[in-house]
């Protein structure tokens, strides 16, 4: 993450290291305002939410380790019991990352399940796995407010409404030509995006979802009505794909180490599975484990912005309209996957 | 792009090859959509808006080429101009991939060139370069009607607006607390997208430019004034930067190829250069060729889904409203850079 937040300070101004031509001064950066905040607006992640997956050493050697955050209450907790339970049998030790898909995702799991070119048996599921509802993608406001979630109901925000898809194009000739109205009954869109617990969040007159950002981690599964158990992981690689909001679970995000998932090489089956022929790319998952059962001294801390705090509502700002020496034309808004919140490692 | 097309079409319900599973009946996908498009819905790349870069072989030996569709007139031609320049006076013939920074931008170019840490000297440009002002990083739609193209001009749709940044955030608390407003003086956000010769372009009332979604390419530069040659170019390999459009070039896209520059080595230097100790990792540029420049034989051929097409059209929103099987809640719209314009070889 720390990458990713110099480069949203210094863009691409700096082509290569400036050594000859000095840097002009102006408004701060987005990353300049993070590393000024003080202290108290970081807050601890709770080892009982973070992960530590070590893949296979590369191929000089080199661990790869990579950090992932839970998702607190009240988002997907049925889910992330079970990823908890998958990483304390051991489950998880052993399998593989088995398909790449370039601008999609990165996917792991059992190599062996429902995979007619297994070369061995599944592995059975330990017990104790909840299964959850496709009701659970989302958080209902109201039951949110009952167990004491204040989010505000707005009367005129009509949940669905008859949407029809317009706008139009610029043909060969130069013509604009307005698109063939095509009308359905579905919800806004887009919906109202926010930052809830340190993560980002869309939601509606009654519902609220995490969304699809590019290293949010996510739970595979079959065709509805099945929900998936947490066996089968993925994480978001390209741009965002929004569509699978509120149709797939998602439980965390990658705070480190993400480069490990997003360089693999990208499978040549369908959807980016890797083929038999490629057996060989997949990258071995040594072990999965929950860092608060980790020796005290090997848990990894990490901590988040807060994005309560005054510094995260400036950083939001200063993405949306950059005003930082390299800019010319502020956006004057910006996509919540273009705002991410800071995470650091603690040391 | 076919990998990507079959991506939209089955999604993750697919974990692994759904043996034992029936694909249940439902709406077409994305891609079976496109696929039954008739023959005149496609159109023909002009091999002169094809550029074929060949890079080193990968460690198993086998070979990489990345293929490069330039934008056509009126979006960045005296960037294009120069960047046909470069490749056919072979400028760009052993440079390399100097930066690959996560979730943002792969960048290539001459790793001698204002590098503190460069083993060589610079190479010297070759003539005829165009220089570019900063207004041509966006097309201005009065003088586009002078030229022929009709777009339509919006009186209602004020150029600037005060704009404040507003929305919320759930506290730890659970209380959703308002963003305090940040107000400034700038464009309206987002901008309207469209379609326009097959590329992904924004447009307010008076001017229109490409967007920065994956793939697309673009020019390196340094800070305001300059506007960069074309000799430092860059493709985005993350969730789209959009606070880039209107700040620097884009002069095309990557058609086939993506993942020999997506899935390469993040640097670990600032901004995701790399450092001098990993100069063994820059991939070396062999070539760059433009298509037309090759023998007829060897010219690879692509066309593009005319954004025109009523096929166009329908893919759009189905992708915006996915009732395929695997789905279950529509999102009721998409983000431009969702919406890729399918591109295939033609054999």
């Amino acid at each position: 993450m720390r990458t990713a937040l110099l480069a949203a300070a210094t863009a691409l101004a700096l082509s290569f290291p400036l050594a000859a031509q000095e840097e002009p001064k102006g408004a701060p950066a987005p990353a300049e305002i993070v590393a000024a905040a003080p202290k108290a607006d970081w807050v601890a992640i709770p080892a009982e939410d973070l992960l530590v997956m070590t893949l296979a050493p590369d191929a000089e050697g080199n661990p790869r380790t990579v950090v992932i955050q839970l998702m607190p209450a009240p988002f997907s907790q049925g889910w992330v019991h079970n990823i908890r339970l998958f990483a304390r049998s051991g489950w998880y030790d052993g399998i593989s990352v088995n398909r790449v898909q370039d601008n999609y995702v990165t996917q792991w799991g059992d190599p062996n399940y429902d995979n007619p070119e297994a070369t061995g048996k599944p592995k059975p599921l330990p017990e104790g796995l909840k299964v959850m509802t496709e009701a659970e993608y989302v958080v209902d406001y109201l039951a949110s407010i009952e167990s004491g979630i204040d989010i505000p109901f707005d009367e005129e925000d009509p949940f669905f409404e008859t949407t029809c898809v317009s706008g139009g194009y610029f043909g060969q000739d130069g013509k604009f030509v307005e698109l063939e109205k095509s009308c359905s009954e579905v919800e806004k869109w887009p919906p109202a995006s926010s930052f809830g617990w340190g993560f980002p969040i869309a939601h509606n007159a009654r519902r609220a979802w995490p969304v699809h950002c590019y290293g949010m981690v996510g739970v595979g599964r079959n065709y509805s009505p099945d929900t998936g158990s947490g066996a089968e992981l993925y994480t978001v690689i390209g741009h965002a794909p929004r569509h699978l909001d509120r149709n797939i679970a998602l439980v965390g995000r990658v705070i480190e180490g993400m480069e490990h998932l997003s360089s693999l090489p990208r499978g040549k089956g369908a959807l980016g599975f890797y083929t038999a022929e490629e057996a060989g790319k997949r990258t071995p998952i040594t072990s999965v484990r929950v860092a608060n059962d980790l020796p005290v001294n090997e848990q990894p801390r990490f901590e988040y912005l807060s994005t309560e705090s005054a510094t995260f509502a400036t950083y939001a700002e200063a993405i949306a309209n950059r005003r930082d020496p390299f800019f010319i034309t502020p956006a004057g808004g910006a996509d919540i996957c273009n705002i991410r919140v800071p995470v650091r490692r603690v040391p």
